[in-house]
């Protein structure tokens, strides 16, 4: 199997990219990285290195780089030399099996979208996040891909959801719940009402939840529009740091022992790491036709080598044909 | 100053609003309160007290009972001696100068908006709720009364949530935010862009904020349809429980003594207790020609005694006169 590893993308390139990539490799053997990004730096990383697996990574030139901050749809326009354009034409070529990138969200977006295409029956692709609740990690969809839907659009991110919970988080028959302003089935705007008709077909929808169902894990797939899921998803990233600030606050404040107060925070820092992102890697764009992978600008190699192998579980579970045979 | 109080909603009346009442009126010599509900129920529930100050509390009869779970516009109509009808007609008649609820949210918003009607120029009542964040508490505008706007109407909810700001959380010079999937001017939806537009002309508007600068306190006022401010609203008042559950199972499993557990669980009580809404006691309707305030159907009878007070303060800082000199 060979992925591509966007390694001009992230706020750490290409020094998290590349050690990501040679961590996934001593994971899995059978696998293969295609580096691309401007060469030459690529290179100058990899030789400073005692030993890498010569073999299994090929270095491929993208000499443009698309900054963090540049506008998506531009950039993939007029930096057809970048990473983010090659991975995504060397996939449609069938030159590798995924793309990995920590790059700008936006223009993996879109590139993929327009250079891999949807899969036969899918109406818009979804950026399908995950979101630690008290029971473990779970989906959110869609995480900002589509500020405006419909019904049968919601519905696709159901299924896609569901499909991904059982095959790459594991979740024995997922349930699916619809994220809304109450419970009954008449609760919501209209487009989430008819996606509620449309979602009731689905084996284990579990209906309407709300917000407060989110963290206490009241379904496994949270499905919403794209403007509601980005603002709940970064809300939810926010509170480890937001939480470990006010509680280190009264920390300071008690009458704690300097050694005890060490400890406490270490208590703290523990039981909140499930909100620490590194260790998902990254998020699909789930309904291309082809594997695309997205992480934070501050992706570590550690995020980078698990969204690698998030990628790869992708293609071995042949995840893209199940959304095709449940939607068609 | 004469507010009237829903004895008859949340899930613990009688008790939790005479108790309530009665707490409010020995801060405020003042006031004087409307208990309205069954009437042989309050009474009952006064005759038990030792001593009540029996000329500032006045019992209004209101035999028909709105459930929590009710339908809110079925339940208006069809229940006209209800404690939320009698309570905004006695408002509208000049009788009382507030109401305050626990009861039905739903059915609280639908007689509001219709009894006492809206204020000149506002375009939809807005449901005003505050806020935890590090740094104290906040606002949230719209809140689940309005799930579709325009950008006239979030450009209001803007005006009326920095008027609610300065009035009644005494903050100088409130920071307006608009809640979105990115800082940039051309993020979000066309309604959102509209609405970016338009609260530029407001004094410390400071433009887009998204899900991540919400606890950290990045604006005063955070302005966004109902459907997402709901979500946003429910997933934050989760918070405080779930991270305890987790924090709690982590420190079970410590090496600690129970002694010390005990002390680490109180240090977390204490530092999540911003996220307590019995202290914030309940949010304004605003826009309504009147003031009327509801609060989650377990409010204490501390949260009952709080929404009395905030909604004497609406009073008596003539905040409706303001939100209309602003709109006019």
């Amino acid at each position: 199997m060979r992925i591509a590893v966007d390694a001009a993308g992230g706020d750490f390139f290409p020094k998290n990219p590349v050690q990501g990539a040679l961590d996934a490799l001593k994971e899995r053997e059978d696998l293969e990285i295609l580096l691309i990004g401007p060469s030459e730096t690529i290179q100058n990383e990899l030789d400073q290195l005692s030993s890498y697996p010569k073999d299994r990574i090929q270095v491929v030139d993208a000499p443009d780089v698309i900054g963090m901050e540049e506008s998506p749809s531009k950039a993939v326009k007029t930096k057809p030399n970048s990473s983010i354009v090659i991975g995504n034409t060397l996939q449609k070529k069938g030159e590798c099996d995924a793309i990995v990138s920590a790059g700008n969200t936006g223009a993996l977006l879109a590139a993929s979208t327009v250079i891999l295409g949807r899969l036969n029956g899918v109406l818009r692709p979804a950026l399908t996040s995950v979101f630690p609740t008290v029971k473990g990690f779970r989906l959110l969809v869609d995480a900002g891909a589509n500020l405006e839907v419909k019904p049968e659009i919601l519905y696709q991110f159901g299924v896609m959801g569901k499909i991904y919970a059982e095959n790459i988080l594991q979740l024995e028959n997922p349930r699916v719940g619809l994220l809304n302003v109450g419970e009954e089935e008449k609760k919501g705007t209209e487009v989430v009402q008819g996606a509620f008709q449309l979602l009731k077909e689905l084996d284990n929808f579990v209906g309407n939840i709300e917000g407060r169902d989110i963290l206490p894990c009241n379904a496994d797939v949270f499905v919403c529009d794209g403007f509601v899921g980005n603002i709940a998803l970064k809300f939810g990233e926010s509170i480890a740091d937001s939480l470990q600030e006010m509680i280190k606050s009264t920390l300071y404040q008690s009458d704690l022992e300097d050694e005890q107060k060490l400890m406490v925070a270490g208590i703290i820092r523990q039981a909140l790491s499930p909100f620490d992102y590194q260790l998902v890697g990254g998020v699909p764009l789930l309904g291309v036709n082809g594997i695309s992978f997205v992480g934070h600008g501050s992706s570590s190699s550690l995020a980078i080598k698990n969204m690698i192998l998030a990628s790869v579980r992708c293609v071995e579970t042949s995840i893209n044909v199940k959304i095709v045979s449940h939607l068609n």
